[in-house]
């Protein structure tokens, strides 16, 4: 099973970032590519149209509109966009700060048409783009920053650096092995009807073990135990590093335990099945197939209750 | 085996950190307690001495200098200090900044003589100081920030709240199982003879496998397969969080491949046992105990070469 945002073929060739001759030479060649990203999402080519339903079949018909990047254009190589790395075809690849907002397609509709590679690039181009929208200032100094390293470091007058910013999030699945049923919340303003997996960043100074713990507990009320990693997703919104789990209940009551879901509740392998099925006329919503969520519960879904062990990479 | 930095049995009762009253009635109990943290570490209580040999055995005598809060001190409970949760005896947990950095103990060596659960509230409690300091301004709009949610949240003029920043780093144990040996680097700075394992921060848009994969070939020209995921370690310097994964070997000469490492190589299992056996007077010498690299090295060291599998919790 594939995870949307995961693909990763490009290669980010990092020792170029600090040969300013190579890079300057990359963006002025032929073969230069920028990836354009802008606070509505991603530029595609020309599909933008199918990319309107996150509940269509998996499409992976579109692509990235890739730009050629014209000598008037450099100047937005330079800040607040960066070297990528190097495509499967040679191709030095660039995020371009979008000009025109309306042109872009959202970067989750995106990933349904888009293959797993190209979503992958955007992901990272759209990651790397609003990293450096928000840290147009010091948070040492209050200084103005200017973008180095080919757009892979911030750094202001007074010398301080800051390097891209990644938010580790644990997404887990509380599964009770004896009933055969997992535990997944709602939000007060999520679509009707939507369940999916517990969540929430890791705090400083906290295992991922303890912030699974931690964040069921606070959720839902329920303690586990034999937390096991699954796979991990990048989610570029704006910077988070989903990380996912499955634990097994080991205690309490579920309910929704604070403000940060109305509704907790277990949730049979046949409600599943039939929600996993049935797509949007199914009495429960599972999340779209975009998420790290669906895929832990699709996952737990295929394997036999008793014998769940983490995924073979 | 334990981690050091991992040990987290306080109550973080995030839900308090929105409760101003009962912030200010905690900080205002005879209960409340203060982890003295500054630029140099953390004030431990009258065993700093004893803390001063990373390579002495684990002796767990040490304790937190827990400090009572005064009233002159309220100030700075409020900013840059935080609420760090609830101890196990109900006392309200406060991060204090230190006002002498002279009585403060490094915490590396702070970790060697603490129990783990005083080594991971001094872990929190740096962590989140760090963070403060680091962030008085606003990365977004240069404008100053103030502390809000009892520490878990700065928040600038203009309404731009930024919260605590942890950093994912993967480090990895590179397993050759044909040949029952392991692959390790040393940087230039350190000490001589100390190898370790690969590590390297996770970049934007990319998966932990992904970051696994691309540092191992950036640093020593291998590639891998099968990574898994052991362990993690939160690691306070001044902000990361260490992913600890095993990976099999799939191909490539090991060599130093960049400039981060000056020397990787491949080291038997009769050498790790060896110098984990002597401490520093082995020929090699591995990192001390409270890395999660040497947990790496000795669970692979504790483990059948031909049954390697995940760490089971």
């Amino acid at each position: 099973m594939t995870i949307p945002f995961a693909g990763d073929t490009v290669d980010r060739a990092g020792e170029r970032r600090t040969q300013p001759e190579w890079i300057e030479a990359a963006v002025a060649s032929p073969e230069a590519r920028g990836i354009v990203v802008g606070r509505s999402g991603v530029l595609l080519d020309g599909v933008a149209e199918a990319a309107s339903d996150p509940w269509a079949p998996e499409q992976r018909t579109g692509s990235l509109g890739l730009a050629r990047i014209e000598p008037g254009e450099r100047a937005h190589v330079a800040d607040p966009v960066a070297f990528l790395g190097v495509g499967a075809d040679g191709a030095p690849l660039f995020a371009l700060e979008a000009g025109d907002e309306d042109r872009l397609t959202d970067l989750r509709l995106a990933a349904s048409v888009l293959s797993p590679e190209d979503a992958g690039l955007a992901a990272y181009a759209a990651a790397l783009r609003n990293w450096h929208r928000s840290h147009r200032f010091c948070s040492r100094c209050g200084e103005p920053t200017r973008s180095g390293e080919a757009g892979h470091v911030r750094v202001c007058a007074n010398g301080h650096q800051v390097h891209p910013r990644t938010d580790p999030v644990v997404i887990m699945l509380v599964v009770d092995n004896a009933a055969d049923r997992v535990l997944l919340g709602r939000k007060a303003d999520w679509p009707q009807r939507r369940y999916s997996a517990l969540a929430g960043f890791v705090e400083p100074g906290e295992t991922l073990e303890a912030a699974v713990a931690r964040e069921v507990l606070e959720e839902s009320g329920v303690t586990v135990t034999g937390t096991r990693y699954m796979a991990s997703q990048p989610w570029p919104f704006p910077a988070s590093l989903m990380l996912g789990f499955e634990a097994d209940y080991a205690g309490g009551e579920a309910r929704a335990a604070d403000a940060e879901l109305e509704s907790v509740r277990w949730f049979s392998r046949e409600e599943l099945a039939t929600a996993a099925g049935e797509g949007h006329d199914s009495p429960i919503l599972l999340p779209p197939r975009l998420a790290i969520a669906r895929h832990l519960i699709d996952g737990w879904l295929g394997a036999r209750a008793s014998q769940i062990k983490p995924r073979d990479r």
